[in-house]
């Protein structure tokens, strides 16, 4: 995902991993058109309840506008699926490979992506007329048999369309923030508030020579491979992330009016912005409030804080005399205790209390930000063409997420799945977990 | 207008004007409500091709969405008229008082201008609502006699949207620009291209002492007021606009690479913004074409040319051995000769070519630049209260324009009327028209 | 003067209006090279007491270093008289016309102004040098009869420098203050604090047809011609400048946080800088204090209030119920009384208390901020040649000054000299006389 | 180094690895005394051959003055050593503490680091006088035994003040790049130039399971520990790094305007900055000069290339069809192969070509960027105290260097060394070698 959508050479990744399951039971089948559509109606049931108006404006240069999400996935199946493999196929409109075309150099010029929201048309209507045209060439194209190289580009189509329905979610919210008004994208869920938990219990791990990186079964993003080994050191993970209640008490010993707690780019940020409290986060006369997809409302001590940036966990992980995890370290352990099935629910987009009984139990509310710069692992290779520019070229100036979030979409994740995002950044639904050495 | 859609301080230019005709003929009967109903349902004709989406988009600063527009001059008519004058008027909605005040510090705090384009809500329909609740309560207000006070807020208020009105056109002309779509606001009635004209006709004016500014007899913006004694030498004012086909001759001279032909701050603006023509002008393969609200097409030799900044009306009068006339110059020949009746038409949204045999009838294509800052009259004084704030505060760092232009609305205009914009806008219907002095 | 340094176009001037009287006496005698030497020597004394690393450094791009200032006079002569009237003379080094030019865009490229300080060489000692050469060469030509144009140009390379000497004090003024240790330029004579003034008394004017601009005997710049009529309503000036104890009731006052006393773009300036005094004040423990080049002392309430925008100065008037004057205004009235003689005193750099008993002697501690944006007058001509950019090209965005300050070099100053600056400038020595309309 | 001059916490480093030999061998005899002149004196030697001009300027943000780094240095004995540990030592100057204090947030607020160019005050004569001052307390100091706290500080106050010099050395090179003059540092030893070299020989090394980081005899930077166990593929390592020749093949082969060779914030950057070779490279008549401490010469093909981003090596990397290393890989193999003795020499401050027959000797140019973005590692703890802000703090958003260049002080490196500057920086002597993996 990351600030630049990157998606994946699923090429390479699947030229080691062979395809994933629904890929190798038919390739034709019902389970291929079906997974197509499945995946692109979510996209619309996410947008729907969203008037043209609203799909319309970019709130930041990191944002997109919804119709923009809507448009260049669609794109995508059109540039590298329909393009390349459907005979025939007559591209919607030889402009929309200008305006839809996210950050593919190989593909040719693009709009500037801060001038997203300047484009006025097309409009939702001919978006959707967009989608259909795109989804009718594709069901068409998926009742016949298809190249292996066309069906990873289905697959990684669908998983770069989930990348951005958590985007979508992510950039709907920064932009109803902006917005004094307040509005609600959509009403969620009432639930009782959940009483503060008790102290974090640490999951131990003696470390030595482990194993990392996708296994090669099943698709995995190029970014995930190859599978390599590395030394650790012995390690404890919290059992669940830090929540809202732990935070209030850094905010109130002055965790963001104290330089020793930061890195020197963080604390330059806390300056420059202002901070003083995770996004979202607004102190009212009551209590702090936050501005959920479902309007603002107070914030509840037991559910695991989000919408901080790598530079405020690591201050906190400081303050409480811990550190941030390594992405091994996470993956590791987390790898050997599945996560919970997805919880993904349009009534319920925001972080909720967490089970920290398991480490799989708390892992998919929010997105844990590593100590892990984003880089390639050893012998990671790009898949060739076009959509080789997706992860490989992020590797620079970013920072390793993992775990997923609320908002990510069901059957998106993988314990070996690495987000990445700058560390600056606090519209993803971000959070965190402490980690520490062991003797 | 300008940047900051001035609008007026009508309240001391009627003490000393008196009111307008309609206003003197009833101020309560049908002249009133008919005028109110016109202007107001003008701006929805303007609106009412543009989708939601169109609506929405701010393409820069100086920009606004057109429901903001919208919007905002029904905020004006509730601030300033049916909150203080009509009982029991209750607002629309409290929020609005913040997000559409333009820039009136007294009223209080309001939504930043940059930001207008962030708001998807309140969106085109509930902007329609909010427009037909002031129109109800506005209309049920004229129904009875009012007080002057009242009466003055009411026409000033008429004024301010015809203002928005043009601002609506020049703004989303500047949106649809930026879209590579090249989006039609309106098919444009086709008319035959012009000859190329011959020279230009001088007209010439003594000078001596004369008078200038408004004569007190008809609404009038404060900024026209008083009438005052100016001392002028001999000189002469070309009989119609320059043109696109006189401005290419500037360009093949290179008129935009000769630093001795601008102002300093000019040149900084053509080196730092890599100014080569007017605005919205593009060249082609068969050369220049222009964007226009009826899409593109090439530019026309006999057309004013138009959006020019001051920057770039003063080196052309440079290059052509003249000089861009003093207002005062200006206004004392139109005024003897009074223009036309409006050109206002939907269809005919650029300027077109003018008859330069009557000063009168070269007027009202495109505003025209002057060599004078905008300053105060002697003994100006804004009016009292919040639409004092209109234009006494806005004189400094500002030109002024006379004329009017094809977008400006029907009704509008005297040849007293000062518009104004800091020297560096190219958005607005921008041109100029020669002058020299005599021996 | 101005940012630009803008000096001249004599040419033009002395074509019109004759050359001075020095000139006149004699164009060759000892007359010139007395006053060639005076000048010249006056900007070496200046520059006597900074050390070699205080001339070296640019504290904002309208700053210029101290030995700049110094090669850049040398410059002038050099390009403009020893280059085309000095037969043989060699330029001490070729670099040095692309070094040393400000902004003369007939001569060539030139250095970029922000990165004057960016020039460690040549060094204070090789300027020094330089202009030892120049002194030379200048003083060989000056012994011979030389031609009008040549004459004309030297003498305005002497007013150039004169400009340039009031410069490098402002300037150095604004390098030392950035310096926590609050370094002193020179001691400055110690002088009683003067009572604080009485209310001010009004000098009456019934204005009508009157003339201003140069009359045409002796020097000016071509920016105060030609002389021409102006039409003025009765009106009156306050006998004297405003002072700091006048301007610590404003402040009190609230002055600094009423958005409804400023003009929209001083208010802007406002709130971007955090203006809540004049430059060089500072809140200390028992009041105001102020950086003087004399270092840091208490603000003295009888003396005129200095280092003001035209901003402050307007919202002053406004505050006081009053207004800034006309430049016609001021002309007038001071051309009625002339000034007293020079009060230039490198150990008196600050300006002290007036008596207001007359106009005359009121005038010369501070330049007064006019209500007149800078324009050409009606008939204006720049000189031909490249010093025609002296005056002309900034001719927007920059508001006239009238009357001099302490830190003006001896012999400088006319009742018809127009100074100019932008209306955010703080950092020359400007201060206010306010006006008011008579009935 | 790095842009922040992260010098250390070498208390914590010093726990673990007991004290140099210099310090073992007496901590009060003369060997301590002799270290500490020969390391102040070499400071004074490089700012000798610069004016108090020269010492004055900041060419960019990251660039300090020449006196600025004099003065730091002294403070930083005077601020650590000499303040707590020499009873009765008494401050030069109290502002001192807060002009020469870089970034360290504990001491207290210090002057903008953008602004040290600003400050003509204390000049160069009164930074010498600051110097002897401290030198006389700290030889004072080392006269008689001190605590092992102090002895450990006085070692990171010479290593701080070694990398000083590098900075020194670096600054005032890009401070004289900036001037047309194209001034001259030094002259510098007139070398012939080397022929072309062939094809880098490769290293090859098995990989597995190795240790890493400092090994805890002698002196050390915090950041260089603790040692610990990394495991790496098998790889290899070119015997010598890119070298100049090579750089210009690839710009003959387009590698600035191919998208697809760079990383994406890379791209960026060239496209932002117009980047097209080295910095201080200049295509000349007859092929590339390239500026040096000795003044402009041809670009010589033998050379390492040097004045290169990350951004560009990881491009050159990519196109060579090789990659950066890890600074594992660098590490495990230079330390195998111990680096040649100092080749510092003040007339000789330019990379030269090195003799790729061993991987030592070909280290010590230029600093050569790897793949690793610089963390801590496992186990890392910054010292206690203000000195723990130098390296920690640093630890995100910079890429690690290894090796040493030709400006780096005699006896300032080890094998384990860690230098690190954001991906972007060229200021530094930086260059890059080739590493592959092997099958």
């Amino acid at each position: 995902m990351g600030t630049a959508e990157n998606s994946s050479g699923a090429g390479n990744a699947r030229a080691a991993a062979g395809v994933s399951d629904v890929m190798v039971s038919g390739r034709v089948g019902v389970g291929w058109r079906e997974r197509y559509c499945e995946v692109r109606s979510l996209t619309e049931e996410m947008a729907a309840v969203l008037s043209a108006e609203d799909q319309t404006v970019q709130s930041m240069p990191d944002v997109s506008p919804t119709k923009w999400h809507r448009a260049h996935t669609s794109w995508f199946f059109e540039e590298f699926v329909l393009g390349p493999h459907a005979p025939g196929y007559e591209a919607a409109d030889p402009a929309y490979r200008y305006l839809f075309n996210s950050y593919y150099e190989a593909v040719g010029p693009r709009h500037p992506r801060p001038a997203r929201g300047l484009l006025s048309r097309p409009g939702i209507e001919e978006v959707a007329s967009y989608r259909r045209q795109v989804d009718a060439a594709m069901l068409d194209l998926l009742m016949t048999p298809i190249a292996d190289e066309a069906a990873a580009l289905v697959e990684l189509g669908l998983h770069h369309e989930q990348q951005h329905q958590e985007l979508l979610l992510m950039d709907i919210k920064h932009v109803l923030s902006q917005n004094p008004l307040r509005p609600v994208y959509r009403v969620q869920r009432d639930t009782t508030p959940a009483a503060k938990p008790g102290p974090t219990p640490w999951i131990d791990d003696p470390g030595g020579l482990i194993e990392m990186g996708h296994d090669a079964v099943g698709f995995a993003f190029d970014n995930e491979t190859p599978r390599h080994a590395v030394h650790l050191g012995p390690y404890a993970l919290a059992s669940r992330p830090v929540t809202c209640g732990e935070w209030e008490s850094f905010v109130d010993d002055g965790g963001y009016q104290r330089p020793e707690l930061w890195l020197s780019d963080g604390w330059a940020a806390v300056m420059a912005n202002a901070w003083e409290a995770p996004l979202y986060w607004r102190r009212a006369e009551d209590g702090w409030v936050v501005f959920t997809l479902g309007g603002e409302r107070p914030v509840r001590a037991a559910e695991p804080v989000c919408h901080v940036s790598l530079y405020e966990a690591d201050a906190y992980a400081r303050w409480a005399g811990a550190r941030l995890p390594l992405e091994a370290e996470w993956e590791h352990l987390v790898r050997a205790d599945q996560p919970r099935a997805d919880r993904f629910d349009l009534d319920d987009l925001h972080p909720r209390p967490v089970d920290g009984t398991s480490l799989g139990a708390s892992v998919g509310e929010v997105w844990e930000w590593t100590a892990s710069p984003y880089v390639a692992y050893p012998g990671f290779r790009p898949a060739p063409g076009a959509v080789g520019e997706y992860n490989g070229k992020f590797m620079i100036n970013q920072q390793v997420l993992r775990g997923g979030a609320c908002v990510t979409p069901p059957g998106h994740l993988r314990p070996t799945y690495r987000n990445f995002f700058p560390p600056s950044a606090r519209w993803p639904f971000t959070g965190l977990r402490l980690a520490k050495d062991l003797p």
